[in-house]
């Protein structure tokens, strides 16, 4: 039920005030603070956790926000963590008795209280080289937040083109519901996917490259550019945001 | 099944010749004379039906490829035809004893021999403004040749944002899949409709604006920029591409 | 009266030549050794405060100013001054008998003699993030000098829209002259804001964002095109500008 | 009052039904046909009257708008009329028995039934060259829709700045309460006129200017860059939304 | 021998006057009238013969420059002429008896007096789309004006790759010096290419694409970040110049 | 033998299942824990061998790269080292007991076991100024990794034109197969030799340059804009992708 | 004079109030209807001419201000007349009985009563192509209006450059005070100039070129770029602005 | 006399072998080491001094430089030296016994063994901010070792017009031959300064600014837009071409 809608039932009293207060801390922010106002009811309401950008706030900060939103939620994804304060972290949550997964070639965390379930979600990941496996990563953990399982494979390359074929025969084999695929450079394996699979694809452009079109400028290019119907884009680096929108796909699709 | 698994399959004897001829017929072109290779089998293969940008070519080829595609598929939709020959082609198709269906204010046909089927998939489609309609009804007719119903709201506008949430309390009671939003001049809308609901938003930035960041550009960046997690972009004016992301999301989601 | 207007009234005889001197005075510019030349007749010219950008200048230097500015004005405005030069300054203004107001994450200083007078006008500041913040304070800061009184509210968001209806009821409650907005990321505050008022707003977008249309691009693109007539803006990160126009505004409104 | 608000009160019973229902009017859209969605309660609302721009509308759309705004609304602002279709709305504004002031070098048109009522609001407007009159005219209709009176001074040009001063003089004698500054090429009058006044000033780069910074580029980047505090800027030819915000500016000041 | 050795060799009396001017008119240029200097030497001093772009030249002017480069060698590249101009040029090479050769889509001509001589050199053109075919056959006069055979095949595609591969092996079996790939878009043809071949492989992007990274630009950008090592790019829609260098490398690798 | 080929050869009884093993090994990659996967037959399949880029990799990674790599090929050539890494590397490889070459003011080595094999190509090599040589060093690694012969003059400016001559005497009397010309600034050098020579030109920008067209960007441009035919390019300081082409031209050039 | 003294000397008896009447007239404009204002008297304090673009001017108006600015000054420049405007503005001119004299490719026009006097300035102008021929007439048509004689040397190229040298001996032969340079595509020729001289090079980028770095944007980035010291750079196209400069130059120089 | 006909020269007998040699020497290139190829005939050739930049160099080969250099010149330009060299440098210049003056806020040094030479040719420099001064500096020094007098006004802002009338006054009576003037910002000071005087104006736009246009591009695309005639532009930052330019000019204009 929408703001507005909790508003009219109450006022029609199709609702009860209890009821009504349930439903509007969905919309409820948790200020911590002075440090920020989580969006703690997201997860309920659009299916996708709160997630915490560490790149500017202070170690200290991070963990009074980890405190007040475990009390609230069984999950939060803390992504960009300073290189300095990731150890001390990791072993504060252990301290805290809270569980916790780390991706591969990233400083972003997940964090949580019981193992989270599974949805029948499946989600696809590929990343072109080794340089985009962060960001690959935080796609994969955002999935998981979300309860989807990922397949992944990882530098698989455009120059050699004939890794591609057998896992996506895999993928295809696991019934992946949308295939997130990573590229730097000239960005040109998004659409060669595309053009190969029937779920949609979420390509990431990644900050890797140089000179003309370099930090991802000319793969964004290529990707919004792509021949092959059947691609969406997200920005830069932006991996959390391709494992939300492949989450909400995944979802939808499994939910039915 | 894939190009090189349908080779193996042959090669091991798992299938017989005249299956395997069959099952790369999808992978055929038909070549058109001199005029196109159509990819006629994408709509097997890849769940997109074929689509012929008129832009560039001639009405005499427009109909020899009409004449080429419906004798193997059932629709073919034809984008951007020129003015001059908009009405031309209509009554071409008629003649044909085809039928044939229009976007509003766009100049996309869809063109078919016998009533598409339904799948269960429920598109919404939004635009900001009145001259965005033009991309949306692409998108819609994309859609629809993809067998998706689609719900369709034009001119919300971001600027009197009351308006916004009757529309999507709609789209939410029909339970949409996906939605599609057409938004020129800043941009704004797919970032304020992504953040009201859980179905991926597929944000499609239209060349409507003018200065600083006219011709879509500021609609595109803020769309890649937007803090609302689950919003994915295509190009610029690209009403067909997010037509086919959003059928994809949306038979599978209605396929299980 | 205009430099050309005094000259021309003394010749004239219309006003005697210590008139003269007087009023030339408001042009003079208090050169400080080799180190800056400043505008001190500017407040009492145009209303605006001399304000120092202390980036490019050493800490003895800042002294230096501070001390010469202060023997002619009641207020001087001193702006991204150097970490580590920060708690030195603060505490050779305490020692130096003056007063002085910073700003929240941000290291700009109001320092002044005696409390500033307060006019009648009231300006609102919104951020949509916590890091807005700064910039939105250097804002505070400058409207403050100008003898306006601020309302804030900061870390608003564009994806929890919800937020925003309170925050300009209580803005116009107040009977706001102005309204400030910051924003990063897509930058579609602003436009919501305008939407929604009947006074002036003024748009600063801030240099939060990442990948295409990072830097504050996106966000200064969406402001200028935004669809919501009645939004002007200033330069990226450009707080003291936003603050020196709603100052402007409001010092009028309230003069009558 | 706010929507929300006066929902509120309706379901409080501070206002009764048919109150609101006159409040909510405001709010209202008057749907024309499948033309366009006129926002006719914002004149009241936020003190801007609707604006129809006519550049993407065929002539039988403006007649149907011009019928329907006008039984609701006293006047209504027509800009960028094309060229052929301008002396025909013209002389069907005079069948209507409306009448219409169009601006000078500019196909913008306002229409209104009964004399506009002047508010105490002055505001200046100053273009750089003859080339940007256009654009001032279009902010002259809309500050005059606005009530305000206007102060033009036209082709004022930096490159011979003593045109300037006397100009500024007049302006403040008369005592403008904001000053609109178009101007193309390198764009450095609206710097020059903000250093020199204290009231706040609107820029209006036009999109005067070749080869590179041409089409407004550099005249937009010189605003925004300005060294003069008080300036803050639209886009590149918004006279319309320059003159929006200045209105407001001068309602505002001349309200008290 | 190079411009400085003729005139060092001819003071020193290493070779005789009459030899030294000979020597010397590859360097001289042929003036025609006020519209042009044509190098007519070129073609011996670096193997590329002369150019006329005919985009800027009036249809009088063409024939003039026909007529004299003709008296000198024995072939002249005539590129992008005029759509009108193109019957009527084409029927006065007829009446020069002059032989003449276009190529598909385009509207340059090669004009010869006697056939060219076949060099060993063969070089390989592939394009994306069919859009490119015009700038794919510009290069094809090219390099058969530099005595080269041509082996093309258009409208390949990245979206069906499946159809690279047979075209690769044809020309491999033909032992092609260097291929040359044409395509607009996300260009991603040209690295798919250059990842399977061992012989240098030259990108032209076409300005074909729409909206960001249109115009050839994205296509561009992804050949220049291209992961393939061995590709190296022309400038957008260069047909003529990839010709060149193609030719060039075939003239060199077959002169052996 | 392309990979397709391979496979039907051994379908159809062509060539043994060894034979196909061996062929297929081309095609292979060498996976080194998770740190990279090596295309290790690249330089039987294509003529290039293998490069890895160490800016990403950490030191310990790059000891394994070696060690795995040299158990199969012949050489390897490791660039971009960091500055730390590379007195530590180079001393490992004299421990491993194999050679090694590294490029001046360069950070790039190329390691073999035995001396390499030198072709019959030869590959001139050009800088403007001296800060273009180490680009222009890493093209002569790479191509002496390809078995050509290189001739480098470095530091030949285009303001002092009078030096380019004597170079590409040189150059031309040892029968260049291709000339490589590192630029940066205005990048004019390239147009200049390739309007002074037969065989063909890659331009490679060099990323020196201050302001406007900075960073190799006014370099990139007139490389692609140059008016003198025979000139293609790679990216901004891609010296190893210049050696990659230019090394393919002169083996095929020396091969016949 | 300045104009500040002018009123100055006045006040203080210096001079009378004729002479200062006749001073004052240097910087009265000369209003001409609606349509310009012209600054008569630049001529005289500048050395400038007055300039008439004609570009966005009717006919009639250019009529009316040729009259009137015929009264007061010698002659006048009206360039970039519409291509249907200038016969019968030529004509116009003849019957007045007033000179003129147009340049070749261009469509600008001086106009004069008497022969321009001619100082001893003497100005050399150079083109890289004869596309850049319209631009160069524009500069020497200023040039001779500020009464410089102008050595003019069109279609140098940079291909060739050998036919660089006989010009610029012969431009140093006839002691020129400063050259000009037209140059399009990558603009390398005044930089090859500005290295061969002692006097200052004027580049003027024009706007030939296509693809990347088109419209005169390659010429502008390595004219700014250029390693050779003593060059200086006006906007692409601009030949009136370096034939001001230019004339400015050669004027001071031959004056002593 | 130029490189080539110093040749013929000796060819015909005009010039004896030693006095060929002379002058040939002024196009020889001093080769030190492999650090650097110093131009040192220019001084003589064009009148322009060889300049270091020191940015890329090594302290102990800018030693090597200087030795080589002051064995051959009266003087030698060093600029942008690394702060931690710039006192080595200065005492070595001492031991040395060698003069040298440096600029303020710059690390550019001007190295001489004797006084340098005064010519007629005085120039002005101006600077908008405090922050320009290094820039203008870096001109001065040029302009010195050039043998040109100047005189300077640095921080004379736009803001406060009102400041530069005195200064050009100044400049004007001391007859200078050009002015050059350093802007960041929006920088609009150079086009005023233009529209004031009859000397040749240099623009040099400065990295000054943030945001939208910082950097410098706003001031650069500002001066090539400017609409005062007169006045050229160098890239951002470079005063040391600004100098250069002004130097040829001056030294032109003086020696009649």
């Amino acid at each position: 039920m929408e703001f507005d809608e909790i508003l009219e039932s109450l006022k029609s009293g199709k609702i009860s005030l209890p009821k009504a207060r349930k439903l509007l801390s969905l919309y409820s922010l948790e200020k911590i603070e002075n440090i920020a106002q989580m969006d703690v009811g997201r997860k309920k309401r659009r299916g996708i956790p709160e997630v915490i950008f560490a790149e500017n706030k202070e170690y200290d900060d991070l963990k009074k926000i980890i405190q007040r939103v475990m009390k609230k939620s069984n999950s939060v994804l803390i992504s960009r963590i300073k290189k300095k304060d990731f150890p001390k972290l990791k072993s504060y949550v252990r301290k805290m008795k809270l569980n916790s997964e780390s991706g591969k070639r990233t400083s972003t965390v997940l964090i949580y209280k019981k193992a989270l379930k599974k949805s029948k979600g499946v989600i696809g990941i590929i990343t072109a080289g080794t340089s985009d496996i962060g960001i690959a990563e935080e796609a994969r953990l955002m999935c998981e937040s979300m309860n989807c399982k990922c397949i992944c494979s990882y530098d698989v390359g455009i120059a050699g083109i004939h890794r591609v074929f057998p896992i996506l025969k895999e993928m295809k084999s696991k019934d992946v519901d949308a295939i997130i695929v990573v590229a730097g450079m000239e960005g040109a394996l998004p659409t060669l996917v595309s053009s190969l699979v029937d779920v949609p694809v979420i390509g990431v452009p990644s900050s890797i490259g140089y000179g003309y079109g370099g930090k991802g400028v000319a793969a964004l290019a290529s990707m919004l550019q792509s021949c092959a119907l059947g691609l969406s884009v997200v920005n830069i680096d932006n991996g959390i945001g391709a494992g939300a929108i492949a989450g909400n796909i995944a979802n939808r699709a499994s939910k039915n």
